[in-house]
């Protein structure tokens, strides 16, 4: 379908159902001894919710997770089932973010951003990491981009193992903020990013951003019916049970956005958590 | 959940998304170079006919297969992309028969049934040989039954690499054939067979029930509300894309129909061909 042959790394298949357990893990298995003993805390109503409540839970020590009230059940229901204790607040960003002061002044836990933070985009890396070493020989590799912890791994760890691969982030161009940021060299945030990729709607870190701005080929967009059109493909013909976020790069290949014929070609499939009552099509 | 660790052989990742595969590759290439010249026919609605028309197509013959008028355009589209000709035919099992006849004395085509033919059956047999391979140690292990052919070839190929290994069929209890069938000693045709596991409508073939009565511990059967529940849970779970018939094992487990806890356990998932637009929740 697509001209080339495209090598899939499976995050769906991660603990969690999404690479973001990579990135948790590293940061809490960082932590000296020391450090470790109060815990982890972060805000999130999502995957980064339950990654760091299971590596925190595999290293023995306490997680605190601050989510929103408007939070699915499900979702809060899998944070509980990893032993993290639960601070539910109002669904604003000034809540979530004055709750978890409060969380970390109270507990001493420390804080693990999802995205913007090093430890977290190096173990990101690793999906990368693995995927080189799986298949040798890619030239191109994409990966979506949200708040940018994949992609800044994902070009990280290819400028370092397979400097000659270019990297290729994918962006909805309903959330397009990291190809504006990238073009314009410096943040520019989301305002009201609407997307169905709902892994995507962050706004890119500071972090992120100087990484990508070192190690990134370019940034290519796509459109709504495309990426559901791909997630579709990777469902029906691949067998592959994805969420909207990560048939984003997929959607880039299908729709022309980016021309891979004859180009070994690897994708960085994100993650799985979709709500099956809800599919998009 | 099953309260045992279980191992999933991934049928939905084989080509055409299903075990049928295995059994039109092996009796094909079983051919003589003077027999395959004229090459193969089938009357079928689904995942057989798209099989033996790949496999066909591998071997460089032709592939002539009778499709009922109610077969969906989706399949007939899959059928014709692997070069096969199609000869379509009212959609009752005399018609299918006759139709095939008439191809087949034009032809000269040999037939290959979906599952009543022992080299159907010694192909199906590689995917519980390569779980063997790939998983010693299994005590237990379980497989749909429809027409008998992948049940038939997991319970020959398990005698012969470990006979130590309990193999069982699981069927639903509303198109219970197979369970009856042993029950009385003698093939009691299906009449009237409903169940969403659609791959599981037809009736156990003789040659099927010889190999079943001579290899296989027992057949259970399962309610539609546990086959919805156990597909639900692979989907959501595990990620793993299969049709209702490839949840039917693993009903049998969280229904408590068969008590796996302590026991390694495999399943044998057999495909994954499922409309994305008529999902059963």
């Amino acid at each position: 379908m697509a001209g080339a042959a495209l090598h899939f790394k499976c995050e769906q298949l991660q603990k969690v159902g999404a690479f973001k357990f990579r990135g948790a893990t590293n940061a809490v298995f960082s932590l000296s001894d020391t450090h470790a003993t109060a815990g982890v805390a972060t805000h999130s109503s999502g995957n980064h919710a339950q990654a760091l409540a299971l590596a925190a839970r595999n290293r023995g020590i306490p997680a605190h997770i601050v989510m929103p009230s408007s939070a699915s059940p499900v979702k809060r229901a899998a944070v509980e089932g990893y032993g993290a204790s639960i601070t539910t607040c109002e669904p604003t960003l000034a809540a979530r973010e004055t709750t978890l002061e409060r969380v970390v002044a109270r507990t001493g836990a420390h804080f693990v951003h999802p995205y913007d933070d090093h430890r977290v985009i190096a173990g990101a890396a690793t999906a990368a990491l693995e995927l080189h070493e799986q298949v040798p020989g890619l030239e191109l590799l994409l990966a979506p981009v949200g708040g940018g912890g994949l992609l800044a791994g994902t070009a990280l760890a290819t400028q370092l193992v397979a400097p000659d691969c270019r990297v290729i982030g994918v962006e909805p161009a309903g959330a397009a903020d990291a190809y504006r940021s990238m073009a314009a060299g410096t943040i520019v945030p989301s305002i009201d990013p609407r997307t169905i990729a709902d892994g995507l709607l962050t706004s890119l870190g500071q972090r992120n951003f100087a990484i990508l701005q070192r190690c990134l080929h370019s940034i290519v967009t796509v459109g709504e019916a495309d990426i559901v059109m791909a997630m579709r493909a990777l469902w029906q013909r691949a067998k592959l049970l994805v969420e909207p976020s990560a048939a984003v790069p997929l959607a880039a290949l299908l729709s022309g956005a980016i021309d891979p014929r004859g180009v070994p070609t690897g994708i960085i499939l994100s993650g799985g958590n979709v709500d099956l009552d809800g599919l998009p099509w």
